[in-house]
């Protein structure tokens, strides 16, 4: 597991935009991912609330990491996001799972949430499509 | 139209991510959109590509901007994204378009290009309901 | 809780199509919806699969009368659907349920089932938004 | 050309579930695909309109269809769909094309029109991914 969770934060490390929006990966299991960032202002909208782009993000990075654990590489084919409501609070946590890892391609979903002072608030829903990378 | 292109540009400026993420509005007319981001290396996945999470910033924002430019202030419902090839090159550019505004809710969609040396790349598509606001 | 599920009936009953399909309101609560198609030959492709589209049907159906249950009348906005394996076995069920109900829309998931000598293998999965009607 | 459209034909003539919904295949070109479907009392929901499920059903049959023939074979990975205004008329049209075929998968747009009186309004859009089949 220890291993897996190496592996994940490894591949995050090594990706730029990763970093410059401050993603960390809290847990990382055979089908199932957490994602952390911290909300800063720098990652805001107009309205004061987190950017839907932050979110996006999430979602993207999130169910790729659930299904890519199955598989030696993933690619991500297309993703699907609900939003439902302003994200505020401290920070946002994305938690993935991979429903179905097939020969060819996966599918996860992920829920993403605002936390304030403690307390975790839904406030977006995803479903999408990953491709399985074969090794070259 | 220079008036919805500076409110346009106004409202980018107030976005401290699209800021991080360096967007520019080129043009923006009703119900169309087009927005760019110079491809810095800190935009970045593992793989060198431009990371997904830029695209569906893209996403998100082109099209709701698109659809925002018809009502009085607006809100991305959903947004869906596939991803067709690895963006590459100098820029990013995204164009938008609004297919039905309601009274309610309006219907774009996008195109996400990779620019590299004055020619364009189709590397994503999307589509997305965007929320009318109502003026409090 | 039958008040509800007799409302149910009597909308599906009041649609066509859905009797043309041969769907049954199998349980029905507030922000949750089972529905179940008797799998007959002509539902299926030319692979000898139940159609995707008797799969879309259900996930739109299930979805938006989960959604429905909470609101006086409802709209279906958009719905995405993710085909895992094909749907084999004498029915199909679709279970779906309404992750958040805002006071203009809501957000549902659906899983959708093929049942084979009682045992429930997974098919597809749906997310959509669905839009609250005002009573005329 | 004709060949194409013949072996289109073929297929859908193959699908009981196309017979029973009256699916016409109007035209098929190398990554394009026009189906019709005559509106029939039994198509519709309660409110009179096509069932939403004619709608995905359409959807899923033209973008697969579009992409399909530029593969062997091909099957729907996930369709989106955004329901923009009700299905009324004589007829509903579906027109798909292809924006892009990789090596394993495709992904197609399509809108769906509801014809009334030779006049065609945009009821629906979609956007999915289609899986290249090998031959076995």
């Amino acid at each position: 597991m220890t291993e897996l969770l190496d592996r994940g934060r490894r591949i995050l490390a090594q990706q730029p935009f990763s970093m410059l929006v401050g993603s960390e990966l809290v847990s990382f299991e055979p089908g199932k991912c957490e994602l952390a960032v911290p909300i800063r202002p720098d990652l805001r909208q107009h309205h004061g609330f987190v950017h839907g782009g932050v979110i996006a993000y999430l979602a993207d990075s999130s169910m790729t990491l659930a299904a890519g654990s199955l598989y030696d590489d993933a690619l991500t084919l297309e993703i699907k996001i609900n939003y439902l409501r302003p994200a505020v609070g401290e920070q946002l946590v994305a938690r993935a799972e991979c429903m179905h890892a097939g020969k060819r391609q996966a599918v996860s979903r992920c829920e993403i949430f605002g936390v304030h002072e403690g307390q975790m608030r839904l406030c977006a829903a995803g479903q999408g499509t990953i491709s399985k990378l074969e090794p070259r």
